[in-house]
C-alpha cells in the first residue's frame, strides 16, 4: 500500500514514519511506499529507506498534484502551530484550513472516479476545547464535551474535524480525526507552539541549560509521550468504523499532570540539580492561551481501541532519556553520569 | 447607520429588510442605508425605499468590493440550502463556506485599519444538530447540545459559527450566530431545501393545490414563523455581549410540532376540505435527511433576550393567512370564503 504523511518531516511525522517502516505493514497490508510531504526535507535516516519518498513543498501547493495520485492511506499532520496562528491569522487559515480543504478535495477527486476512498487520519488537538466566556470547561474534557475553542489553532482543528466527517459521510474519504494531547518531551529547539514549554522545562535542564516556565506550577494539562501518540494514530487508522463508534473525533489518551508534578518527576528521575535549572517567569500571552485550554482529558473511545496513557510522568521522562541515549547523547549533558 | 443584508432578496432577507425599514432604527441608531445583496434583485417594494440599495451578484464575487466599504451592521443570510448542498457538494462549499470566509475577511480588512468592527448576525441553523451514528440526539436540542451535523449544509453552518466566533475573539468583527428553526409557512414555490415540505403542506392546500408530504405524520420538528424569526435576528443583533452569554451560537425559539399536529392545525383553521388536499408519499431521500435532524429544540439563551416561540401552530397558520390577505390573496384561493 501507498501512504502519505503530511508534515512527514516534523517531529510527530518522522516518528510515525519510523514506526510504520519498522512495522512494515498497516491494517494488514504491506507498506510499499511512504511519501513524506513537508516544507522541509525529511531526515536522511528516513530518506535512506527505499520505500520512502520525500517531497518538499508547502502542502497547499502540493495538493493540485495529488489529484491524480492514488494513496491508500493518509496521515494528515501538517499544521501551523498555536502560537503561529495567534500571531499570524492569515498564515493559520492558509496552513490549517485552506491546505486541509485542498487535500480533501484532491482525495475526493480520485474517489469520484470510482476508486476506493483513501483512509485518512487527521491529527486534531485537545485545543478544540476551551472555556466559552459563560461556560467553564469540565475538569477533564471527554470525547463528547462541547468544543468551544478559544484559539485560532483550536478553531481550525475543529473546523477540519467537521469537514472530514462530512467528506467521510459522502464517501469521498474514510476519515478519522484523533485529538492529540500535548506531546512531550519533544526533542530539539522550542517551536512556535504556546505549549512548547511543556517540553522545554524537561528538555533544557537535561541538556544542562536553564529553562523558563511561563505559567504557574499549579497549571494542569493533558500530555502524552511521542511514542504513545504515534501508536494512537496508527490504532485509529487501523480501527474499523464500528470500533470508532461514529464519525466524531476522538480524544487520544492523556496523562493529566500539573507543572509541579512534571518537575517533581524530573527531580525524581534526574536529580535536584537538574530540577533547579527551571525557574518561573510568568508570560501573560502564554498564560492567557494556556488558561483557555483543558486542564485534563479522558479518552473513552481510545480506551476501547486498547489505547492507554502512560502511568506516570516519570515514565515519559525515562523514555525521552532512553531515546536521547540512542540517538543524541549530547541532549543529556546536564544529566549526572 | 449602514446595514448590509446578504441574501437580502430572499424570503427571510426581504422580511428582515421590511422590519428594519419599518422600525427605522437598530440598536438605538437611525438606519440611513440598507444594502440588499443577493443573486437576484430585491422586490420593487423594497427598492422603492430611498434608504435601500439593491446589489445583484454572487456574494463571493461581491466581497472583494466590500473591503473598503464601511458597514455598521451585517445580517449574513445568504446560503445554499440543504437539498442543494447534498446534491452539489462544490456549490455548497462555495456558497456557504467560501463566501462566508470572503465576507469575514472583507470585514476584517477594514477593522485592521482601526475602524469599529462591524456587528454581524449569522443565520445558522438547527441543522447543525444531527445524530452521530453512535450518539442519538436528545429529544430537544439545547444551546449547548453537541453538534454533529449529518448534512453538508449543517456542517457548513457549524463551521461558519466557529469561524465567526474566532474572528470575533480577535476583534475583527462583533459576530453572533443564531440558529434558525425551520421557517414556516414560506410563501411562493418550493425551494431546494429538504425542509421545503414543512411549508408546502400548509401553503399548497390553502392555495387550492394538492400537496405531498414526503415523511411520516409522526415526524416532529422545531419550527418558527417568518415574523418571529426576523424578530429573533434583530434581538440577537441588539443584544450586548454580556446578554448573549458567550460567543457560542444560540438557538432561536422553536415551536416543536409533529406533522400530524401541523395538519390538525390546518384543519382547525381552514377546514377539512383544505386538510384533505395533503397526501402522504414517502420520499426516501427526504426521509433520510430529515431523520438526521433534531425533533425539537429549546432556546434558553434566546428566552433570556425575551424571545419566545409561537404558542401554537394554529397561530402560525393564521399569521400566514393574514399576510396573504394583505399582499397576495390568490395564495388563499383554496380557502372557503
Amino acid at each position: 500500500m501507498k501512504i502519505l504523511i503530511t508534515g512527514g518531516a516534523g517531529f510527530v511525522g518522522s516518528r510515525l514514519a519510523r514506526l510504520l517502516l519498522d512495522r512494515g505493514s498497516l491494517a494488514g497490508r504491506r507498506i510499499e511506499q511512504l511519501v513524506l510531504s513537508d516544507q522541509v526535507p525529511a531526515s536522511p535516516a528516513l530518506l535512506a529507506d527505499a520505500r520512502v519518498q520525500g517531497r518538499v513543498s508547502p502542502l497547499l501547493a502540493a495538493c493540485e498534484g495529488l489529484r491524480d495520485e492514488s494513496f491508500d492511506g493518509v496521515f494528515h499532520l501538517a499544521s501551523a502551530v498555536s502560537g503561529e496562528c495567534e500571531s499570524d491569522f492569515d498564515l493559520g487559515l492558509r496552513s490549517n484550513l485552506d491546505s486541509t480543504r485542498a487535500l480533501l478535495d484532491a482525495l475526493r477527486h480520485r474517489s469520484n472516479r470510482g476508486t476506493t476512498p483513501a483512509r485518512l487520519v487527521f491529527s486534531s488537538s485537545v485545543a478544540v476545547f476551551g472555556p466559552d466566556p459563560s461556560r467553564p470547561l469540565p475538569p477533564q474534557v471527554a470525547d463528547d464535551t462541547l468544543p468551544t475553542p478559544q484559539t485560532s489553532y483550536g478553531t481550525h482543528k475543529l473546523v477540519c474535524e467537521h469537514l472530514i466527517a462530512d467528506y467521510t459521510r459522502k464517501g469521498y474519504i474514510d476519515g478519522r480525526a484523533a485529538r492529540l494531547m500535548t506531546v512531550t518531551v519533544r526533542p530539539g529547539r522550542p517551536n512556535g507552539a504556546a505549549s512548547s514549554f511543556f517540553s522545554g522545562i524537561i528538555r533544557e535542564p537535561l541538556a544542562g541549560e536553564e529553562a523558563v516556565c511561563p505559567v504557574s506550577p499549579e497549571v494542569s494539562h493533558p500530555v502524552s509521550s511521542p511514542q504513545r501518540t504515534v501508536e494512537g494514530l496508527v490504532a485509529v487508522f487501523e480501527a474499523s468504523r464500528a470500533q470508532l463508534g461514529g464519525r466524531m473525533a476522538l480524544n487520544l489518551p492523556a496523562l493529566n499532570v500539573r507543572v509541579s508534578d512534571m518537575l517533581a518527576a524530573l527531580e525524581s528521575v534526574a536529580g535536584p540539580a537538574v530540577r533547579a535549572r527551571v525557574r518561573f517567569e510568568p508570560d501573560p500571552t502564554i498564560q492567557r492561551i494556556v488558561s483557555g485550554w483543558a486542564a485534563g482529558a479522558t479518552a473513552e473511545r481510545a480506551a476501547s481501541l486498547g489505547l492507554q496513557a502512560e502511568a506516570s510522568f516519570d515514565d515519559i521522562i525515562r523514555a525521552y532519556i532512553a531515546d536521547c541515549r540512542a540517538s543524541n547523547p549530547a541532549a543529556l549533558k546536564g544529566l549526572a553520569a
